[in-house]
């Protein structure tokens, strides 16, 4: 599993849309506070390959193409630790 | 906005994965319990017309495939309005 604090480390550009807490900024974004680590990391890897494409996505993939497995790892186990 | 009782009704078919009180029954399926309403319409609607495809995408795309619009509304509401 990945590293939570490290997560918190390389989350500010996740904050913009999915908040500070993780409670997303605008209701058409999703909250990740509290959501499961394995969905996170699989919806980031999904963004990272392409597998996951289309409307937001398209903006996810933007977010994620310079990100390593190990900072996905990382952000899944930080925003899964969130309160929701 | 949607009729969250009406939801509840229409929610039958989400629960294998979603849980019955929207915590995912496994950890590779997000937890919908208190997520956004707008984002969770805007997510069916994606898999209704395909803008979202891919993984588990596919998967969603068959649940959803014979919703009305006011049926993911209701759902919308109905998941959105659970505890997370």
């Amino acid at each position: 599993a990945g590293d939570s604090s490290a997560g918190q480390q390389k989350s500010a550009a996740c904050m913009a849309c999915h908040g500070a807490d993780g409670k997303a900024a605008a209701p058409i974004y999703p909250n990740l506070a509290g959501q499961n680590e394995a969905y996170l990391g699989l919806a980031l890897h999904a963004y990272k390959t392409g597998a996951r494409s289309g409307g937001q996505a398209e903006v996810m993939k933007a977010f994620v193409a310079g990100l390593s497995d190990e900072d996905i790892d990382d952000l899944a186990a930080y925003y899964a630790g969130l309160k929701p």
